[in-house]
């Protein structure tokens, strides 16, 4: 399994993400907009994950809540964008921090091998990207990207 | 009339606009969420505006155009959250640069002698930022509030 890229350039509100799977556009298109998969690879591993809304439209809205035994973690927001087998463009809050909003653009793009999703989340602030980190996001995107890889290969 | 504060960091993606109305929070959100109003502030004055639908909900998306001699300038997004008489977070899209997408941030404070907008706009890169800021950015920012204040001084 090939690793993820995580660009975290200091003193920017960016985080960039790059990761190559073994598939075809369609193939990963459907894994990151159908919501019934969204809650098999979404997140850290050690998290259960609980998918209320995930209408993959432009101006449908998602919600999912994250839970462990020390409590809820919820995120939500609503897609600009959505282009099939190409892009997704979304906003994203964790509900813990409300009015931290921050848009995720995910691409993705077939390489002569397979695929490659490319995501650049764009925060608020520095502060809020620095901070987004310290909470741990680098860990839950290399969880996410892992897991997106085992269902790519299960479900061909 | 008071007038426009914007700040462009150099080397950064964000564009800030302040400025304070003589007006109450309930005044200046009414103008400010109101289909039927924005297309009188809305934009440079040398633009006529069109706006085909601004439906200011989470999820509700809007579209309005732009038009001169010239051509056409088609500008779209979808309003992530909106709390009523406090702000409205929203992405912004110029069509003619599409995937180019920012994310603006509206809060609306009270002050001792009216109210103070606080926008926040976030680009998806620095260039993209710097390039809208050539593009003539300012002098629409400055017309609308401009013509903002006029309104809400009409409109009481």
């Amino acid at each position: 399994m090939s690793g993820t890229t995580i660009n975290t350039p200091k003193g920017t509100p960016f985080v960039e993400v790059i990761r190559e799977f073994d598939a075809t556009p369609a193939q990963l298109f459907k894994i990151v907009s159908n919501p019934d998969l969204i809650a098999q690879w979404m997140g850290p591993r050690e998290l259960d994950v609980t998918v209320e809304k995930y209408d993959v439209r432009p101006g449908g809205t998602y919600r999912y809540v994250h839970r462990d035994e020390s409590g809820e973690y919820a995120f939500r927001g609503v897609f600009h964008s959505v282009e099939q087998d190409k892009h997704i463009i979304q906003t994203f809050e964790w509900e813990g921090a409300p009015g931290e909003v921050f848009l995720d653009m995910m691409e993705i793009e077939p390489t002569e091998n397979g695929v490659r999703l490319h995501q650049q989340s764009v925060f608020p602030s520095v502060e809020s990207r620095d901070q987004t980190i310290e909470y741990g996001m680098e860990h839950g995107i290399r969880d996410s990207m892992d897991r997106l890889a085992e269902l790519v290969a299960k479900e061909g």
